[in-house]
């Protein structure tokens, strides 16, 4: 896919909504909308605490065929370009099958996405220079840490192309989300709806929880039920 | 099992002694009981370096049927049922089979929970709103975070009956204490004998530890050979 | 293999240069030398951000058989005496067979190894007492936390041998590196001119991060083409 | 569940129409219905190219805690009761929590389920006696064979309540299909509905096996177009 | 790629030549170049002791993402695709990402493949439709069989593109041989003389396999040493 | 251990009684001796419907380290020397640290070994030339297959030392029983009495069997209860 072609939904204000909702929110939204596949699953945030708000800029790493790889990472191998294309506001997601036992990102190449915008890094394979990536403050979620480079098991194949990363199809321009539960994936089309009914379901637990901390029951409060949307209602003119 | 009839075994006094002993002191005790299916394997503590005593309330996931989810989530579903019936001093042990790809727990059935008078939660599948549980102070230990209701893969289905948790059998009332190593379970039946013989397993353990601190070899300290009890009984009454 | 024999070749020197170096950077140059096979996947540091540099002595833990157990355990077993043998900067690396479900290394023998003048402890099976060792403040590495002793599923059967910890071969006197990432063994016949190009590496890698920091794309400078050769040099020249 | 209770569904029309069918084609149709977990994964059948139609009767074992083994095994236990209330047609059906190196079936038990008429066997464990039991000649799906009992790792729990097998959620009374590829359950309620569309799924299949045979591209007949249908009603007729 | 582009190295020699060779040869001639990632680990023949030789077309599945997969799977979808350009010799090689528990080739497109001249089909995740498949006669290569569809994990994506299956990058166009211990893939460039050279080392196992049989210790003939050579000649002209 | 040296019990009364008996039988009766820890789990017979009945000639592989793999594989590395050291009625027991995507042994040695006697060969990694040595018609027992050699993950180390296999202690001299469940080692210090006691136990299940068959619950008999051990009796000395 042409970067220019890659979709941009993220605006200002959708990324300000989706800065305060919960990851488990949004996948709950999509799970409601049928989508079950959408978290990453296995991943863990290097920061914990830290919030993710990016579009997908994908990175494909196929199999280690000893014959090709001085091929696939010469000059401006694939790996380069999608941290070369880089814009504020990206994430570069990384499909490494899944792959524990080999580094993908290390240190230089991720300070310089940050350079250029990038807002996060989430590899399905494993991080190496773990400790000055942390470092450098920003959201990454990964499966391991590894002192390898990718060619211990990886070749730099394509980007900008549709993936699965951790389980999850992935197509360039896709919001991802993250927070301490891991990272999800919304897809771009629909990327607006899910914030505001995410938001709307967050405005209805918000009262739950203060009326859980108060000493009721969530029957009836969480979910909402049709009795007591009254309540939540009037509860809601307050705030 | 009606929650009336669940073993209560857990005094002030047993509390108290658990309260200070080591998880890992506690499965050698049952070990050497001939009991070497006790410890949760495969679960973390959600806040590392606190302690968890309590007395067993269990929950059971089955898989997932299409067919049968509205039914099993509907309305005062098991896991509505055992988080309203929590009293003081209980600890929620879920059986989720062990999948890590699907939520269990999610902050307002554990903000319940804790309301009224749980002291922990374990779960052999995953938790959802990590960040907002681990804010609750409360110890939980489970195997994955993700983002996703149980609806991905569970269904809710009884509480109160024995289950099999993270490959331990757990009974209602039987007694968890957890630390930073992970949870143990401790049959309700021999909990007062356990605490009592691994106190002293410990003081024995203090022993060794301050000799070897001082410079001496474990042997014959640890364990305690008949030739050092002298010495270790000298030790004690200067304690 | 008798503990005198047992290469030293960790001068002071030696450990001053690695102790500087990222465990990347030395996998990197092991790679480089055709070893793919050097890091230790899947472990974890107790303490991330401490550092390990030393010399492995190896242990190595068979499988339980019901009926030798009191045999490989009695006495001067083989655990006690790798213990007892450890000299000044020396790193106890056990096989566990990459088990995750039975506790290898527990304070007490952390506490005595740490005493005699151990550095590191590695095991690629689960630790117990995990926070009485985290609070020895020394690096530590292992698969996963375990409250039961060994005897769930191992012997320990013999020590300063050859072994297999984490997919990795470890000789005794092999040189053992530990940051965030993991640890890396570097075969002790070439430890000395790993450290020295790892040095270098790191050389050049400080020029490419203060380049790119600078704004610069890592193409040229990471790795470091032959045009950009002498801006390196100038910029070498005056550090 | 009484066993009186069970649902019986299964009537000599409905178990030849069953006969008939795939398991590929049963587990589509479910599929169609929304209901994705019904196939058993990973399980394997001892005689290929046998078939299994048969009325479920679960059996649940719980991990073995060393303290209640003997009381769970004494006597009539759940193992012992569900074999000797096999009435015909039965297939027993046991959730051994996907664990494969113990025992949980052999060749005694087997035999005396078939002969008071289970017409299968099915555990997502071990079997055990793989020989023997291979030749009483019925229908066997497992996950793996070992030489143990069940009580290396099991205890028997209790019998005709509802399960998860590998993955599937099993109440008793639910229809068992199982073929070369596995074995598949149909959830009681609609399981004539399945049969009778998933035998007319296969007679379009079996149009458009002929004619692919016959050199077509399965484009338009398989899946069967509005187009194609005509073509598929006139064939249908000439049968 | 365009079908027309894919390399076609297969010529009938080369072809009759490979046919006579075993997988575990090539496999270790593959090595002896470097390349360790040739071998498809963890699939199994669905015939045992047929052998495969056949050019590698490729086909490509991502995760399923729900609210896409009605794109992807409509029309012509890259399935029906690859199928459809099938011609003669060929060998459909499927990346499913190891995933075991979703269905990928079903009987109608295999017997379509077959029709038009494949000779042989891999995939890297399940088969479902086992028996009849099995009855069409071809080799076949499968983790696991399942009775779902590929919609229950997968989307049909892409073909005749690089892939990953089974851990091995495999290109339009490369070799497939299979046997009873797997299938292997040779990189088209090199696939002659690949041939060529394990062509030559049969014949000195043939040698070395007469001697073994006959009494001699395979030193000194197996690897053949100077000194045996020869012998070997000696031999090699009598055949 | 000097080979000379290994335990040599296996006489040919103690063959014959292990050869009547099933790996199930065998495993029961070291289970009620408290060794959970002798069946080989995971591995599959070759050949199944076959029996070995053999003593144990160990081999241990340890991880590959690209600078040490040429020593441990030049000249008459720990495999050659375990083969040539075969005599009538032994094994070779292969460990292999249950890696499956690497070969261990070929058909050369294989025939090697079964032309100095062998009596079979078990391996925790996979076989190569998978065909051609279930040619030989020997017991072979394996994880999985592979084309590639040894080399690709291993190094042969040394050779009747005791070894782990499959989860299994093994000593040079162990007995090791195969049949289609897979195999078990009898420790040589009481592979006497098990034998014996087995039989015993296979005499009470073959009078079991013939009431089961007759109609009888195995209540009582299976088990052997001490009201129906005259019927046995009786039934005993009529056979």
């Amino acid at each position: 896919m042409n970067p220019v072609d890659i979709p941009d939904v993220l605006t200002e204000d959708l990324r300000n909504n989706l800065s305060s909702l919960a990851v488990a929110t949004i996948t709950h939204q999509l799970q409601g909308r049928g989508i079950q596949h959408a978290f990453l699953s296995g991943l863990r945030p290097l920061n914990p605490r830290q919030r993710l708000v990016g579009r997908a800029r994908t990175l494909r790493y196929v199999a280690l065929r000893e014959d090709r790889v001085s091929e696939f990472s010469a000059g401006q191998n694939a790996q380069r370009r999608v941290v070369e294309a880089v814009t504020n506001g990206d994430v570069i997601v990384i499909e490494a099958r899944d792959v524990p036992d080999a580094g993908t990102v290390g240190d230089i190449y991720a300070l310089r996405a940050f350079h250029l915008g990038a807002v996060g890094i989430i590899t399905d394979g494993a991080l190496r220079d773990t400790e000055a990536i942390a470092e450098l403050g920003k959201p990454v979620y990964h499966r391991a840490s590894h002192g390898s480079t990718w060619g211990r098991r990886h070749m730099p194949f394509s980007h900008d192309e549709p993936i699965t990363c951790a389980g999850v199809f992935v197509e360039p321009g896709d919001i991802i989300v993250g927070d301490t539960d891991g990272a999800v994936v919304i897809p771009h089309a629909i990327a607006a709806e899910v914030a505001a009914d995410a938001k709307a379901q967050e405005h209805r637990e918000a009262f739950a929880i203060e009326r859980v901390r108060a000493g009721e029951s969530p029957q009836g409060i969480f979910p909402l039920s049709e009795e007591r949307r009254p309540d939540y209602e009037a509860w809601s003119e307050q705030q």
